[in-house]
């Protein structure tokens, strides 16, 4: 197989995108809260570039049972119902309910895929569930959101875990690039609290004070689930869906 | 001190380089071919953008003493005098001339830093006069050129063992963005002929029948050489200027 990992949105290459399996990554927070609104029985996130194109969409998709949520420099959106902090994201809050999601990082990272025929969400509450439903899969880009097209650590740590887990279930020869040969290489450190409160976003977060945010953001297989972009909207998949 | 790590040009923000020491680095192969031209004799070093900079930049300076020297797909850029492998840079070729360059990734860093107070270059072949030469230092970046805007494994690998023996020297407190972080946890590789081999420069390197150039480039302070850009050129510099 052949595993490509790219540190940030800038660095993935349309053409080896449209014809992989691409696993977006953003760890701390848009793909761990994604997990979590999913795991929690929202229906759909739709990610949308801007505030205004979220406004807009809210109000297609029918805005009785639809919750705008989204982030700007870490904070919740003047207005919308929710921000990016997963343990906002509860039974009570999204169970049922359609959620537009526009994050700095995140949402752009899945737009970027829209094309591939598989896009999977990953943060490491789903990490073991991401790594089975790529069994056989022979073109896999790991497309980490990134902080602002930087290099984002919390990502990177979690791209080297996923890459890691892949190679240890795949059969046969593979290839990887310079970044997923880093990413692994960094996989022999654990997700934790601390080390995520070390990182640019983990230190964003603790200067606005969610901080706490960060104890999901690094709790490995949380959830056993599988999230899927197809058409507008990510929704639970597979053999989780429902489960 | 503060040390940010850029994986490639575009991360680098130019306000925080304005203000810091910068290191370029690039090992496959520009710094590694600056260092082995400087310390076989050349008077310096003139980076240019362009193939059609490089042959202005050539006459302007007296093409007699003047050798024209680049690569664009690792290939010697036609008509020029020498291409981008360490070993053509001799004493017998480049001793006291003014050596223009045009590289594809390299050359970019260099165009980036340059209102910056100090700008080095490093490779594994000079990694410990460059640790050397920044004792004391406050504010530094160490610039990855990268490939093309993209994450290069071995730049990375050269950057993490830089950061980690810096650190070692450095008292007080220190602050890491995460590519630095990142870096140093890679530098429990060793830089070898077959690690570099590996990577995405080295693969092009040996496809194109120049693997051989890795021997040099994969070597750890073959050189006891500090390499300072100024004004126009790159240097031999500091305590071992015409060591």
């Amino acid at each position: 197989m052949r595993i490509e990992t790219c540190f940030t949105v800038g660095e993935a290459d349309p053409g080896t995108l449209a014809d992989a399996t691409v696993v977006v990554i953003d760890v701390v927070r848009s793909t761990t809260t994604i997990v979590e609104a999913l795991a929690n029985g929202a229906r759909g996130i739709y990610p949308a570039v801007s505030t205004e194109e979220a406004v807009k969409l809210a109000h297609s998709l029918g805005r009785d049972d639809t919750l705008l949520c989204g982030e700007r420099k870490g904070q919740k959106v003047e207005g919308f119902d929710l921000g990016n902090s997963p343990a906002e994201f509860t039974a009570d809050a999204v169970a049922g309910k359609r959620l537009v999601m526009s994050t700095t990082n995140g949402t752009r990272a899945f737009g970027l895929a829209h094309e591939s025929p598989r896009v999977l969400a990953c943060a490491f509450t789903n990490l073991s569930a991401v790594v089975q439903e790529l069994a056989g899969v022979e073109e896999l880009v790991v497309l980490c959101a990134g902080r602002e097209d930087r290099f984002s650590l919390s990502d990177a740590l979690c791209a080297g875990h996923l890459v890691a887990r892949v190679l240890q279930e795949a059969d046969g020869d593979h290839e990887l690039n310079d970044g997923a040969l880093a990413a692994k290489a960094l996989a022999s450190r654990k997700p934790s609290k601390k080390f995520l409160g070390e990182t640019a976003g983990g230190r964003v977060l603790i200067d606005i004070g969610l901080g706490d945010d960060l104890d999901i953001c690094a709790e490995v297989d949380r959830h056993d689930l599988v999230a899927e972009m197809t058409d507008q909207a990510i929704t639970r998949t597979g053999s989780t869906a429902g489960a």
